[in-house]
């Protein structure tokens, strides 16, 4: 490809029995490896290796003679099969010395937390002579970074969070004055409410010139992505952003890369409810507290219930046993919270009690949800399939999802 | 380390420009690992690269100086991008011929679909010469292996389901002819309220002998792990686990290996829940739902609730605004919940509202757990950092220990 004659060469490089043993896949690997080719890298190996100091030592001088940049992670904990500082020291021949700020910084961490700093995490502080120290905003491992022969390495924390937030806020606003870097564009949809396949014949029906990388990435929301190489024409990715657009209709939430970052569907929302003053309670059945979870840190969401037995909820607010319409009932313990609660909103998520179909991976369940806001009343079905897990994750994002559409399409 | 010089070496190499951009996680790798760890294998090293027909033809050959053994997927389909057969000649200096059995086999599959075979898939057909073919139950592309110098290489699909199925059918069943494999066994001890470096001191008191190997891994327990080579004495490895065990106390909440496999820290909660018969209500502030969604699939947690202001849950159960003392508030709360839901056991958690503390990643906050079980009152407190989001999950972990170890230490 054309672009990979000019783009710098970039290896990634992960230390950790846990993963050579299988113990977990190598996430952090593929988030380094779509940032770096988001930035105009291009990725060619990935390595692991456990915590064999000989190893590490071998591996770190291949890559050195292969590529123009190296992004690693793993083995800069406080035990004794934390290794990466002691072998970069072997490795390309350097002396560990005391990084006094370093050593500070881990004595701090523990005395926010009013603990002693136990003495192995003393080592954590020691960094090859020469090394730029990278600072870990969230746990005790510093990083560190490098240049040997060709290439320039990266030391990063094994802890997915730790390493993102250093690799975000230490390393991404320092490339550009290290590597000529020719970045493509990303733009990534953001969609929730329609299925893959659903989207791959929306995209089918659209003509994706072959420059034109496409990718999907479905977890709880599906996103698509649209690699354009770089110096396409603005005006063409405008157009062909606009058709996949339309083709997806309401069922994009967010896209990035067409100037601001956007979060995920909670971030939308929060948006969207900041912006109106809203404030909302939930009661959950299926999602069982993942919904009110999902919304960690928004002022906007001041109480939410979950309550395993219908039963037990009809009783609670006031509902005759006989009564079966689950929309009804929804609407009636809405209006109930949003009384109580002094509450802008209330969303209310409902299923047909069926334990059976619940626990069954292979049956699918309806899950109700209804949102009362002011007096109007916003009920919403989805069919969801799956393990419980499945099951739970779905209906926390499908009740979120009803909230989006109504404040999308709200009187402002 | 003595273990290495009796398991045979084997190495991973992923092929396909989908994991080395990061599109996908090499889950393949990891699966495989584990696959190979328990058998008795040693995995050195995972490799993972793109569609370069040079970086395969290098890497193949590197891996046949290094390992015994090497497990390969991708690169079989019948696309321009699919180079394993060609590198592996290349590499090795083999011809590719046409496997008839192969051929028949891939028509076949078409047939019995309706369909007519592309003449791309053709090449699917090409194996190295002298290569063992390895037929696919799923797909058409089949595998194959060969020697070449001292290494065995084995190369299978990418797409998991016809991997597994073809490492489970075709490879698994002939280890054992060809490798000496003396299986170790790996003794994982599950731990809640102690941090790593703190357990890095009790392991340190403790003589481990060299030929035991020690890992950590650390996400919201802390999992230690020793891995004892093949045939080491069980009385030994018993009194190694119980001095380890004595060590951490009851922050071990399961231990793996010993017979039966454990789950996580609900899963550990949900036997002596259910053991018991008990039920529970549970009220969050900082996990905010999370603890709920924790026990998603638990019959014993009848329901929750969260609620963002102390002065709002003051309100809503009758506790005078000047009330201050949190554990106070915390047992009236669980008193109430225990009545109004008909309940065994009430946890709730507070914390000394402080957004500033709980927003910043640098302040810690003091959540109060109080489990009120019976009419007994057990309270606790926990001093939490980090990120609101780690906050969040140490919350809701920290709250569910304080049930297990109440149910730990019950009266049967």
């Amino acid at each position: 490809m054309h672009i990979d004659a000019i783009n710098p060469l970039l290896e990634i490089f992960s230390q950790g029995e846990e993963i050579t043993r299988g113990q977990i896949a190598d996430t952090n690997a593929a988030w380094l490896s779509q940032q770096a080719v988001q930035i105009g890298f291009t990725v060619t190996r990935h390595t692991a290796v456990g915590d064999k100091l000989d190893d590490l030592v071998a591996l770190l001088q291949e890559i050195a003679q292969r590529a123009d940049c190296c992004l690693c992670t793993g083995g800069l904990g406080p035990t004794s099969d934390d290794l990466t500082a002691e072998a970069v020291a072997k490795a390309f021949n350097l002396p560990l010395v005391l990084d006094d700020i370093a050593f500070a910084q881990i004595k701090q961490f523990y005395a926010n937390r009013n603990r002693i700093m136990p003495e192995t995490n003393a080592k954590q502080a020691l960094l090859p002579q020469g090394a730029e120290r990278l600072d870990n905003a969230l746990g005790t491992a510093p990083g560190f970074a490098l240049k040997y022969q060709g290439c320039w390495f990266a030391f990063m924390p094994g802890v997915p969070s730790e390493m993102k937030q250093m690799y975000l806020e230490k390393l991404l606003p320092n490339f550009p004055q290290r590597f000529t870097l020719r970045p493509g564009r990303l733009v990534t949809l953001k969609t929730i409410g329609m299925g893959e396949s659903a989207i791959q014949q929306v995209i089918d029906a659209i003509s994706i010139p072959s420059e034109v990388q496409l990718g999907f990435r479905a977890a709880e929301d599906v996103q698509i992505k649209l690699l354009f190489p770089c110096a396409y024409p603005e005006k063409a990715l405008q157009t062909l952003v606009d058709a996949v657009v339309n083709g997806l209709k309401d069922c994009v939430y967010a896209i990035d890369g067409l100037g601001e970052e956007t979060g995920d569907l909670v971030a939308t929302i929060g948006q969207l409810m900041t912006a109106g003053r809203h404030s909302l309670a939930v009661l959950e059945t299926v999602s069982q507290g993942l919904l009110a979870a999902k919304c960690i840190g928004s002022e906007w969401l001041v109480s939410g219930l979950y309550e395993q037995s219908l039963r037990r909820l009809k009783q609670q607010f006031g509902i005759a046993d006989d009564v079966d319409d689950l929309v009804a009932i929804a609407k009636t313990i809405a209006q109930k919270i949003q009384q109580q609660q002094d509450v802008d909103f209330a969303l209310v998520q409902l299923y047909a009690e069926d334990h059976h179909a619940l626990y069954d991976k292979d049956k699918s369940i309806a899950v109700h949800s209804v949102l009362l806001a002011g007096d109007h009343c916003y009920p919403m079905v989805h069919s969801i399939a799956g393990s419980i897990q499945r099951k739970q994750k779905q209906a926390a994002v499908m009740s979120l999802d009803v909230l989006r559409r109504y404040l999308l399409n709200a009187p402002r």
